[in-house]
């Protein structure tokens, strides 16, 4: 069986199940009908009419475009799976705009049309033009696919096309990249969606010339008459430029930048069958994963740089962890899973996708987080936004943010959802998520549909019906997630020995499929309590619950205040109890913890004892299902 | 007897134990040259021979002043108890300066003569100029007080009574007081040393006056054009003028400016009778001792501000906890314990005094802490300044500040320490800090030398000799330190049972002492293990170390680096053990403790078990001696 995997396009997926489905019922008739409303109320949408002139208030900022793009992009996946015609007229709004804003020469971008059009291309370091491009690229490919309208598409690729002659080795190029990562892995997608090869080189170029000596942004600050050293002393770490990619081994700086870049760096590898390139991936997704993840797959430890900070630096309650940076963590698993399918990049991808990621997301679909810490003292929080009004890390939802990159980015992760979890391969059918629905494939020449019911992540059992067109011989490969110590098989009632058809945390299942053949995998969901390695500081002494791909969180709603005066002995029993009441019906676990009490009759600050313990009842909720009610303290990471 | 006590004049007092002394002498050989000669460096002598011009560099700034009258106040009890030709000569060059610097009308402030002189007056929020009239004074009499000398008493004096006819209630005076308490507090020192009662009731206005409505600041404000909502939304806590004194029931704002309010309120009531001024200042001690004092009497738990936060809100990795504002806690407990001689306010002052004061300056007197938090990574803190160039908290002993309040200050609490040890009242003598030494009391016509000899804070037992003039009656109050759960005592080797003569912590000794009386205290010091409330989050599960006095720490030099590894089990059995050669000589603590143990063999980030523990010998030092050794990782509160 071959190992290079292809997405089973979300057009050929449909979700029914009540974890997924409904998100993404949600994202067309709440989210995106919020995030258009914000995005013209704030100036984005009609910034691509080019009638902003000097003087006038508000002018279009560099990022602007790239927020309606992924609106954009969003849109489209939703229409790709589900008709909306309202959503389909604002749609085609947007994009008769954006394919306006084109200049003759192919130029398209907002801020450098209008605000400033003599600075076109002289700060790619600290604008975001190329990132810019490569959201637009996305979207006008989600556009056409979605819509067969290439319009967009058209226009997006002639932008593609000039900046291809203006970036490169060659006589009067420059020898710039982007200062954010975005554009790398857009010109591969619009490689693999065109065939032209060029847009292929323009990736390769983008990620080879990353970081080399001498170095672009210096010679660009010193050009602009800038001095180079002024730029955070020229630590380029920050933008994943302070080496040449193929030399990096640890993830550096903004981790939504690092994110894209990696991804592209995959795509790259993956088209071009480059194994440096590709080990150099592999290296840096060692140690994200083994060293600076969250255990609910949110990275970037710091909010100064919105950055990665060294290994096993992992502080909980001031943890930054940006929505948009667990989305691009699941880009790059996606991504590295088609390369190579290995259970744990999408342990890694099921994690955050779960986790990290819906976190950012409120229930209703209407509120964000830009940031998804693992703890919160909530009065601290408001003292801080009391007095000083603003706070690193705002662990109170918002409707919508003057730096907009996280709403329209999940927005696009939960439309383009069914991409995530099927691929063929040359002659089989992986299943990643289980997610009740259905697939239609198509792999040599074979069409298979899988209808997959299962009540995942809450119920442990998944049932796939395999329907090929005829009879065939195929791999059906299944994930068996990581956190599942003991799954079984049947096919059509029979056990399947797992032991020789297990591979890299998949199961292969070869065999003549025929019509009706009835696989039922079984993913015992005890409740685990999870560790961490002894070198995150943050952690030692705690636990934090899991139960299949969840990880859970206890909230001030639930069991109080001060939360670190709660403790879950090591042999305290932890059920799971399915509560359909609350926050959209969710499996909440609940066990006897022990609670510290305060001292009767003493105003002593320290003792000579330790604090009293009395039995507490605990009830643990899903982290992605936090903040949904009053405010107030949570917290992963559990005293033991 | 008489609960109104006075110190024992430091000039009266000798200090001869190898804890302090040592401690004084650096600081005269060592601390107080370095401090001029960076005084010296930094223009901050030279300015006040006034020929700053504008358009020079360096314009004295406004709280230079103070700095430089903090250090005349240390020499100048420097020199009251050693004599050293050397710093009297610095001494008296610097007296002839600033007395040199008054003003025709009796002004005398470097910053608003030759920078700002317009602005005279016009901004007691921001500026520090009541501030630094305050040090000033005190410089002024600590100097007279030593040399005998009057200059710059004389001109402090007419200062005062500028001072006086510029604020008030009268006609054409302004209602102003001081942005950064210290006046009140000196100039009720300036009236116990002259007599003056306009003094006093200068200092009683100034208290009374602060956070009145109309509100001066307010009115100050909209003087200048300026509007007074833009000073952080007129939260006034800042510098606790929120609210008129007797009506503020929480310490809040800057500690240190808090600290000398407090210290001065206490002051005017002792000198006044208020009563209701008194009872402000405890409940404010209370609030302070009993919710937001850490365990080594640091206080001003946040950097933002240098502020005191809320109830229990005690980080401790970014403790703020000015070195400065644990100096000012140990003003305002000596305050108070002359007005009430109770063991918690000589509890507090002794807490503060071996831990979060003495932690400010490093062993060998030449370098400081301007801030003293409890725990360090050492590892995030160096990645914030190689990034970044700063960091809110620096736990690094510098050789100076920008702001160099705390250096001058420290020196002035370590020369002037004998006035801390012993008081008198109407009949009575008053031992409060147990250090080997002597001192020389006068009281109701009688003069009693006391001889103490002991090893405090290492060692157990305190002798003191009695030798009064002549066979009197009176009684000696031992302080029986609060810490100290079974202290014994013997006059002339019989037992006393304390039953009956304890009273708030002090054991008095009434009886016809004759020269050569004998009384021996011991203190019995196990090591004891420390708890906090279970309302402190940070500390919950965590045990700190004290000995006598002295709260410890883990230091990443005895321990190694990860200190949050390691745990400390209630059962584990800690012995102290005497190292001479180490840190000066201290008394270290050993025990056996757990650390958590690299997974041989995984990589895994999280894991189904806890980490394993393997036993290791932890050592703590004293915490006062941390930093004094190569960088690296600290811990006060240790897991348990």
């Amino acid at each position: 069986m071959s190992t290079c995997l292809h997405p089973v396009p979300l057009t050929q997926v449909t979700l029914s199940d009540t974890f997924w489905a409904p998100r993404q019922e949600a994202t067309r008739s709440v989210t995106l009908p919020i995030e258009i409303k914000h995005l013209r109320d704030t100036g984005r949408i009609d910034a691509f009419r080019l009638d902003w002139r000097p003087g006038m208030p508000d002018p279009p900022h560099v990022f602007w475009d790239s927020d309606v793009a992924k609106w954009v992009e969003a849109a489209a996946y939703s229409l790709a799976t589900h008709p909306d015609p309202a959503l389909a007229a604002d749609l085609a709004e947007v994009i008769a705009l954006i394919a306006g804003a084109q200049q003759p020469d192919g130029y398209l971008n907002v801020h450098f049309t209008v605000v400033e059009p003599e600075k076109r291309w002289t700060n790619l370091r600290d604008w975001h033009e190329l990132y810019c491009a490569g959201h637009l690229i996305e979207a006008a490919l989600a556009h056409q696919e979605a819509t067969g309208d290439n319009t967009l598409l058209a226009a997006l690729s002639r932008y593609a096309d000039y900046i291809g002659q203006e970036f490169g080795h060659g006589e009067g190029q420059k020898r710039g990249y982007p200062g954010h990562e975005e554009l790398e892995l857009a010109l591969v997608k619009l490689y693999r969606h065109t065939g032209e090869r060029r847009y292929l080189d323009l990736a390769q170029y983008f990620v080879d010339e990353r970081g080399r000596q001498p170095h672009y942004y210096d010679q660009e600050a010193q050009a602009r008459g800038d001095d180079p050293a002024a730029w955070h002393g020229r630590d380029y770490r920050y933008l994943q430029a302070h080496l040449p990619v193929r030399e990096q081994d640890t993830a550096e700086g903004h981790a939504v930048r690092a994110m894209y870049l990696y991804s592209g760096m995959v795509d790259v590898a993956a088209e071009t069958g480059d194994e440096s390139l590709l080990e150099a991936a592999r290296r840096l997704w060692r140690n994200v994963t083994q060293r600076r993840m969250y255990v609910t797959g949110g990275i970037g430890s710091a909010s100064q740089g919105e950055r990665f900070t060294w290994d096993y630096h992992l502080p909980n309650y001031c943890a930054y962890t940006e929505t948009c940076a667990a989305i691009g963590l699941v880009f790059w698993a996606q991504r590295l899973l088609q390369v190579e399918p290995r259970g744990e990049y999408a342990d890694v991808m099921e994690r955050a996708l779960y986790n990290g990621v819906l976190s950012g997301i409120s229930l209703a679909g209407d509120r964000f987080f830009y940031v998804n810490p693992l703890g919160l003292d909530y009065h601290a929080y408001r003292d801080e936004m009391d007095r000083y009004g603003r706070s690193s890390v705002v662990p109170e939802r918002q409707d919508w943010f003057g730096c907009a990159c996280c709403p329209p980015n999940i927005a696009r992760l939960l439309t383009s959802l069914g991409n995530y979890a099927y691929s063929t391969s040359e002659d089989g059918l992986f299943v990643h998520l289980h997610i009740a629905g259905t697939a239609q494939a198509e792999f040599s020449g074979q069409r298979v549909r899988l209808q997959v019911d299962t009540d995942y992540p809450w119920g442990e059992d998944v049932t796939i019906t395999v329907q090929p067109e005829a009879e065939a011989e195929f791999a059906l490969a299944l994930r068996l997630p990581g956190w599942c110590r003991q799954p079984r098989v049947t096919v059509n009632g029979e056990m399947v020995s797992l032991e020789d058809i297990i591979r890299d945390g998949y199961a292969y299942l070869r065999r003549a499929w025929r019509a009706g053949d009835t696989v039922r995998l079984t993913l015992p969901m005890p409740v685990e309590r999870i560790y961490a390695h002894p070198e995150v500081r943050e952690d030692a002494g705690r636990v934090a619950l899991q139960r299949g791909p969840l990880v859970y969180c206890l909230e001030e709603a639930d069991n109080g205040a001060n939360l670190e005066a709660v403790r879950l002995p090591r042999e305290a029993e932890i059920r799971p109890e399915w509560r359909p009441d609350l926050l959209g019906g969710v499996m909440v676990l609940r066990g006897m913890g022990r609670r510290q009490e305060a001292n009767a009759g003493s105003n002593d600050l320290y003792l000579s004892n330790p604090p009293a313990e009395a039995p507490v009842s605990l009830m643990a909720v899903p982290y992605y299902a936090w903040a949904n009610r009053v405010p107030g303290d949570m917290l992963v990471w559990i005293r033991e």
